[in-house]
């Protein structure tokens, strides 16, 4: 700690291996480079890249990378020996990003990566390697891009009992719902629009149905709860379902709708799910909008946290990696979910119909004498309690109107049950809609 | 880090001599008690209170310390073999607080601290101790309580060069602003309120007027920079003047108002400053409500980033305390202010009058003909340029009505001059009510 800048400067570097160059890798070397002289003060050396893999070398990424050593390889980066630190950013939860972790790892290397399918989907073995051959394994930029979520949530909460933890874990869905909010288009439009403006991928899938926001939350849940979380018991729910009229009614009820991750811990276990919400307008997250994430988390002694930023882009992701680095520079080592327990087996979410809550319902319904008894009774049967009701009277009987339900706290096995049972009545026209409310 | 969980509650406690029994010392002992498998867990080693100093040994706590060793000077603590961190909770920047912490260190021991003003003050000669000695000092409570401020910019943002950082740093001041707008009411009926309810001081002039948000500004400008500000360069306003008009101008204009801290950095030196201020209401840190803290932070390349959360209270201060202690119980040592570079002489804050930015002005002044004229004469002269204006004809020419003027953005120097000549007007009946507008 007595070292000055100058000597700082000139200890040896932490030389790094980088594996896949596209726009967080390039946004990474450019950073490295912008920023060399206070990253070498703060990390108490240099830090610089040595090694890339990647497989285009001619590609313009806005940097002259040619002076570095190219492996054709990237598993070759593991064991270079010109090579401190292995940097993941091929991303994928098997294959080359796998085999390369997993590669340094036992050589007793230390990791960075940006990997959240890769955390999500093999956090327990991963954990294990890290731990039985003492090299780190960090991912600050797996989860929310430049928010420091990961050590928030290991670091800065790690004398409390958290007991519930999640967010706004995408941006892309999260600016198809304010866009749609704003201008009243459908989905579909939005997406389309998105898709122009680079804010989604050609193939939507990963994000607008729920996967890229459950592999954040289960890698939240299992630093929360010290434990990784089996990512197929993860309950995930996309976007797709939800339509323009459900942002206008929602907006009638006092409510905005966001695609939330959400984890809980009880006594009865821990509950895990990824789908469209329903959040009271004036709470904080609700205010959240366009392509920013924000990640919630709730302690015992704590109380509610909430960090917004942007949750992707090339800066902001290459700061979360190059704060891991500066990290492993500062001497920084803890264990992968961030306790010293050994017993890292993952552990199942409860199954979704054993949660509790209460319910937003859009039915389709025929403008008739009765359908409102009838669906009402129903409800009563599945003993579901009814707090509030929106209809729109048509011009017409016999028309096609939309009727809003919004329940009591319930048991979610009887709703779903409800809702099978209304969505077979002949007067319902269209699949339900059914979105949670939760309110912060 | 292949230690079990049995194994890390076998090792040697990490022993605690925690000077100070108030609402945040009894407060840590309990989450200390209540999360102690946890705490054990993540810290990879108990962690016990082993050693206390405080005045009154049988003041009811909630908490039985009666076991412990109690030193009646807590100088002792620094010395006592049996205590590995010292755990300063006097508060107060200078007296026993400062000789303990000084002592300490120099005696190569780590220390936790939730000292602000301590910080503040001699942040210079503190991170010199600490280096001197080997010996980590840490103060995360020191900053909006349970926001993990502290670490998210020390090392979640240890890549990137920080821009500007602040937000709201005094829950009492955003209460009572809070209150103000809600209810309409004045300033001193609030302030009231506020005692009775305990959220503010007997003597309320430490948060009233600015002096413990410009602590926490100048300790976070001072990790945001790389070197102590010097406390007396900081610009100091309070709310006092703030009257339950200005709230309600301020809404009609489309803003906020909020007590804001923010430092900023640019080629010409360092801006630090507490001052009310106008944000538009759309702002997420306008949403920042009641006795809540926020962070705002922005990076070149990290872009905005905000963290809200409990400021203040037993729960939220003590979960910052005990994470300082994990943090020293998983190795971490980070210098104080986050760097290497041995060069912390502290800098001074650029003065006031050489900002920029623009301003909302209230004056009252007496409704007759030409008023206007000679107002926005002086404006014209002193190369102010108006943007706005709100004023409401009383029924009887000749009374004293409120005139509100927004201007462009311009020198604060300039702003100044104007306002003072305005301020001299005999038609000019009160002491302008001058507030600066941030846009982010």
């Amino acid at each position: 700690m007595t070292s000055s800048k100058e000597e700082a400067a000139s200890k040896h570097p932490l030389r790094l291996g980088v594996a896949g160059l596209g726009t967080v890798g390039a946004g990474l070397a450019i950073l490295l480079r912008d920023n060399a002289d206070l990253i070498t003060a703060r990390a108490g050396r240099p830090i610089q890249i040595t090694a890339v893999a990647a497989r285009d070398r001619t590609r313009d990424r806005g940097i002259d990378l040619s002076a570095l050593r190219w492996h054709a390889d990237a598993i070759d980066l593991a064991s270079d020996p010109n090579v401190d630190v292995v940097v993941e950013l091929i991303g994928g939860a098997e294959g080359k990003a796998r085999e390369l972790v997993e590669a340094a790892l036992t050589a007793g290397k230390p990791v960075v990566t940006a990997n959240k399918a890769l955390l999500a989907l093999h956090g327990e073995r991963l954990s294990r390697l890290s731990a039985a051959h003492n090299a780190p394994l960090l991912f600050e930029a797996a989860v929310a891009g430049g928010i420091p979520a990961i050590k928030t949530v290991r670091e800065g909460l790690a004398a409390d009992r958290i007991l519930s933890i999640g967010g706004i874990l995408n941006g892309t869905c999260n600016y198809i719902l304010t866009a749609m909010r704003e201008t009243g288009r459908d989905f579909a439009d939005v997406l389309k629009e998105a898709q122009d403006l680079g804010y989604a991928e050609a193939d939507p899938t990963t994000d607008v149905d729920g996967f890229d926001a459950a592999h954040k939350l289960a890698i939240l849940a299992a630093l929360a709860f010290g434990k990784p979380v089996e990512f197929d018991s993860v309950h995930v729910e996309g976007i797709r379902s939800i339509g323009a009229l459900d942002l206008g009614f929602a907006r009638t009820l006092g409510y905005r709708i966001k695609l939330l991750g959400l984890a809980r811990q009880s006594e009865r276990g821990i509950d895990a799910r990824v789908a469209p919400c329903l959040v009271p307008e004036t709470a904080p997250i609700a205010q959240v909008d366009g392509v920013f994430n924000a990640v919630i988390a709730e302690g015992a002694f704590v109380g509610r946290l909430m960090i917004e930023g942007r949750g992707a882009g090339a800066g902001p992701t290459a700061t979360a990696v190059a704060a891991d680095i500066i990290d492993i520079a500062r001497g920084k080592t803890i264990p992968v979910w961030g306790t010293y327990a050994t017993d890292v087996t993952a552990v199942r979410s409860r199954p979704a119909d054993e949660w509790h809550g209460a319910f937003y319902l859009r039915l389709s319904v025929t403008d008739r004498a009765g359908v409102i008894a009838d669906i009402t009774a129903i409800l009563r049967d599945c003993g579901v309690s009814l707090s509030r009701m929106i209809q729109h009277p048509s011009a017409r009987s016999g028309d096609d109107v939309p009727l809003v339900l919004v329940t009591h706290p319930t048991e979610e096995r009887a709703m779903q049950a409800a809702r099978q049972r209304i969505a077979a009545l002949d007067v319902v026209s269209a699949e339900p809609v059914l979105i949670r409310i939760e309110t912060f």
